[in-house]
């Protein structure tokens, strides 16, 4: 068999979710997972109990009728729409509706739908914030999309160098169809973009004609309440965003429930016009029919039990990021007092699941092996991120879902590794 | 925004699933949905301790970690493949192991991930047998893929055409690279492919260096027990084979939960060989990540309380569908004595979910909706199954879901429907 699949990407969100099984002992900075203690059994199981009740109180289904949508076939573009929309509205100001709205298999399949459906790979380019979560070169890559790279800056995207890539790509004969970029503390740089920023974004888009991918995952996840300035997609009135959520972090992974928000019509290439939440809903059928029923109410009941909000459900999770965020940064400032001198530094992010650390030594897939191995932390390179290199003396470390024990810990490991490392490496700041 | 997606496939499956949302007093013989009363809460509570019993008694994890499997992200092949494995081997005697095996959101995202990781769009083209499924058209269409349909005959394809398409194809410097085949009583035809066909079909894949890819779903819905040929997979001793399985009518369809066996060893094109169930478990980062482990952990529950076997299972559901099946013939021959003079006729099948019939007239979506609206019965027009034209004057029935006094009242309004129509039609059966 002549097996066509050769591109590195497609295997680098499998790394990220499937390192920690190599090695089970290390304390794992690796993957941006979520802190899920306390979601036991006993708490699925109510969340359905209210989803159950939901539907039959309040959207007026019998509990046969409320029962049988769980286990049966369903409608593509999901079951869990309206209550979507609803806290959209009102914890979010997006002035969506159910029929806006798609539920998909997590935020993947929302990548890879909205790109087969609005791209043309002949001629449509994705522009993307680097560093990038490789999910969404993935699905290009996936669909044969070509992508552009845009570098971010402490505010958000370079929109110079955005607005550049639009004039060559049309030179070329091309467009730049979609930026893909999430505002709000981005894996992996944990960056949130300016309320400033974001305007200009929006102006950038209307007249380059370019559609906003906003990634809203970690929107919820602010260490201080009221600092993350309204989505792209709540600011938007010329229907140039289209936002893709997640409730793997909000709720649970295991879950797989994601969502998209997609009000604009669209006009087919076979005439007529339809809003491309349709569009997306009825290609859905085409990559997995629809997102498992029985998922989507046991997520759903866990957004009812936070009064059907996802703010509130955010803000109930979100003691044990701010909390691990500070931790960490603790750790490391006691850990690494001589970090000045040593040439290391780091972010301080102000949400978000990630932390970034810069140091004068390659840190590569080699040098992670070397560190799960001999100083039992793992963390993730940040090169992973950068497709077209960059990021080679970076690790990203995720603190969602350690606890500050294991925080404290792996930074003491960590210390350790950069240290002898450094004092190994005949490199010097000044080569980085 | 331009929308891309123009294809009536895309539309086909959404169609069959949600059209009872539209006429829901009708009686409808229109989706292939499992029966599935008595699957209630209790059961499917049940289900998931017998998953996690299993975790920990046979698979030797921690209750906690159990659990946490249940929950976080997790391996994309799946959790539940040393199980369906297992069940493959020991029941239909087919040599998979667990990294075989990848597990998928439904048999659907499984055609994907094979044709996008198997096929190259510029040169390689997909056959299949008319009338067939349109999900796997929907993924080819997807992908960009062109087809070639091969017509079925009583006992499975016409293996003269397919060969004639094999060579027609490579004189344009072309290949067919795999055929769609559902050799156990396909959808929606019902025919169950002869033993003496299955072995011919795998002798002139081998000649043909053509890939089969067996579609297994209705594999256990025989009248007649011991019926069913073994599968092409079973007796694939050339890794000709890949098949795909779906849990969606033996477990429940809210699951979504499918699988793919895939032992072959594919070259890369960037060098070295590995297995193509790896290939296609990378691959499936880009589409949904993973399957979601809780509804893996359900689905695979009510299979071991089937003493882990698909085949129990298979039989345990079966009952119903042995019954429905010959209470819709009696029904039909009973309120249709005079279809011979009528000039209808319809198929006898002896396992699956369909039924198919014949009559002088146009048996379209237009006729499918006046017969929804004047005598509140639905059914599939079989033209949906063909690409290019064909089964214009025949409609599918699926009898799986209904009960027996439905599906009598059911063939009562088809009848009438049928009768009234021929009766004011030009249409004679010469014209056919």
């Amino acid at each position: 068999l002549a097996d066509v699949v050769d591109d590195p990407i497609f295997s680098a969100i499998g790394f990220l979710n499937e390192i920690m099984t190599r090695y089970p002992d290390a304390i794992s900075f690796a993957p941006g997972a979520p802190y899920l203690d306390g979601l036991d059994r006993a708490v699925l199981s109510d969340a359905l109990d209210a989803f159950l009740k939901h539907s039959c109180e309040v959207e007026g289904l019998s509990p046969t009728a409320a029962w049988k949508r769980i286990i049966e076939y369903g409608p593509s573009k999901g079951i869990v729409n309206s209550l979507l929309a609803r806290s959209l509205r009102d914890d979010y100001g997006i002035q969506a509706t159910a029929d806006d709205v798609v539920v998909t298999v997590g935020a993947q399949e929302a990548f890879l739908l909205i790109l087969r459906c609005l791209f043309n790979p002949a001629k449509d380019q994705l522009a993307y914030v680097v560093p990038c979560f490789p999910g969404i070169r993935g699905a290009a890559a996936f669909l044969g999309i070509n992508t552009v790279a845009i570098p971010e800056n402490p505010a958000g995207p370079d929109l110079g160098v955005l607005r550049e890539a639009c004039a060559t790509a049309r030179a070329a004969g091309q467009r730049i169809a979609a930026l893909y970029v999430a505002p709000d503390f981005s894996n992996p740089s944990g960056t949130i973009m300016s309320a400033r920023a974001r305007a200009e974004l929006l102006e950038l888009a209307a007249e380059e004609e370019l559609l906003l991918l906003e990634d809203s995952t970690y929107g919820f996840s602010a260490s201080e309440v009221g600092s993350v300035p309204p989505s792209l997609k709540a600011r938007d009135t010329g229907g140039m965003v289209v936002q893709i959520g997640t409730l793997s972090k909000l709720c649970f992974p295991g879950a797989r429930v994601g969502f998209v928000v997609a009000e604009q019509m669209a006009r087919s290439a076979t005439g007529g016009a339809r809003r491309l939440a349709e569009s997306l809903a009825t290609l859905k059928n085409m990559t997995t029919v629809n997102t498992s029923p029985l998922a989507q109410a046991v997520a759903a009941g866990l957004l009812l039990r936070a009064g059907g909000s996802l703010a509130v459900r955010g803000m109930i999770q979100n003691g044990h990021y701010v909390r691990s965020r500070a931790a960490l940064l603790d750790a490391l400032d006691r850990h690494l007092p001589d970090a000045a001198e040593l040439g290391i530094s780091w972010t301080r992010p102000t949400g978000g699941f990630f932390l970034v650390v810069d140091a004068p030594i390659v840190l590569d897939h080699a040098a992670l092996a070397a560190c799960a191995t001999e100083y039992g932390v793992l963390w993730t390179p940040m090169s992973d991120f950068y497709p077209d290199g960059g990021g080679s003396r970076s690790l990203r470390l995720s603190y969602s879902y350690l606890t500050q024990t294991q925080i404290d810990e792996g930074a003491t490991r960590l210390a350790r590794f950069l240290r002898t490392r450094l004092l190994a490496s005949p490199t010097t700041e000044g080569t980085r």
